[in-house]
């Protein structure tokens, strides 16, 4: 018998069903070429049951994925300080090897969005700057620490390093034979006095 | 009074025109999200019109500006061998900073044609592994001239820059403060016997 607690798990779940049919609608063909209704197929329910869980539409649903992932994200990093963090990042590069749909979500949807008009355009450019201030600042403790080579600056080696995440990215998902954790890792122990 | 030679002028510079427009909304809005009508709309003629010019309409628009542009690219680099190709890498990285539009382009249909049914898909896997291919060829030159460091293996460094190539213009595109053209040049120095 499904009390009011029933209902509520119900509820939850199906708002989880339709995040991940968003996830991969979004990433087959991007958010502007996306549309609740196909969002809806997937899950097999109504337009109406979608707009339920998210009253603001596409850009609701949008929005309430880029931060669940984050969310993540941030969950794996946020424990981590100098060279830890830094090796954090290598990890995180492992497990999205098993996640091509979210990395290709991500590339599609922030390409898209360095368009200024597009609604995740804020979303995106405060998430890089905040990326490069954490990672500049993981490797300023590195330095610290001793945990550098010397003569690395901080910010050099983290705007180098996203770059290298995210070109590895790119390069990957275009086919390339790119293993992407070791390559970052290889990268990353250019700046590292001893090797990760 | 206009000829058949004057015709023909005017047809080439409508097809031109049709082209830009292309750019232009390919850009904004990634090729899912486009339409022949609003290209039309652009340049200010009919969807006949710009269907007399490319009669595969979408699509056949679509691969036309990529060769376009790539034609460009490949004339840039085709005469040059060893460490002058590798230098013309840095180069064409200070002329797209010049142009983000054309930028923004590659980046928002190459994230896209990573879906296997796009119709570029092929084509992009295609591109970046020639561009692979010859950027592997240029660091075997050099190596070959002795104007890499000893040990540097020509695929490793090609992919590592062709990588860092991708991953600046991302972060360019998502508003970071990025010089593409100087931290190229300073990936690529960790390569070289003597700096660029």
């Amino acid at each position: 018998m499904a009390g009011p607690r029933g209902e509520y798990r119900k509820s939850a779940a199906r708002r989880a069903q339709i995040l991940d049919a968003a996830v991969e609608v979004f990433a087959r063909t991007g958010y502007t070429g996306s549309s609740v209704s196909e969002i809806a197929r997937v899950v097999g329910v109504s337009q109406t049951a979608v707009l339920h869980h998210f009253e603001g539409g596409k850009t609701a649903l949008l929005m309430a994925v880029l931060e669940q992932r984050d969310a993540l994200a941030v969950g794996a990093l946020a424990d981590h300080h100098g060279r830890a963090f830094i090796a954090e990042l290598v990890e995180i590069s492992r497990r999205q090897a098993a996640q091509r749909g979210v990395v290709q979500l991500y590339h599609v949807l922030s390409t898209e969005a360095t368009a200024p008009d597009h609604p995740a355009h804020e979303y995106f450019r405060t998430r890089i700057g905040r990326i490069l201030e954490g990672t500049t600042q993981a490797f300023a403790e590195a330095r610290d620490a001793g945990d550098l080579k010397p003569g690395v600056d901080p910010h050099h080696a983290a705007l180098s390093t996203l770059a290298m995440v995210e070109g590895l990215e790119m390069l990957w998902l275009n086919g390339l034979d790119v293993d992407m954790a070791e390559d970052i890792r290889h990268h990353i122990d250019q700046f590292l006095a001893a090797p990760l």
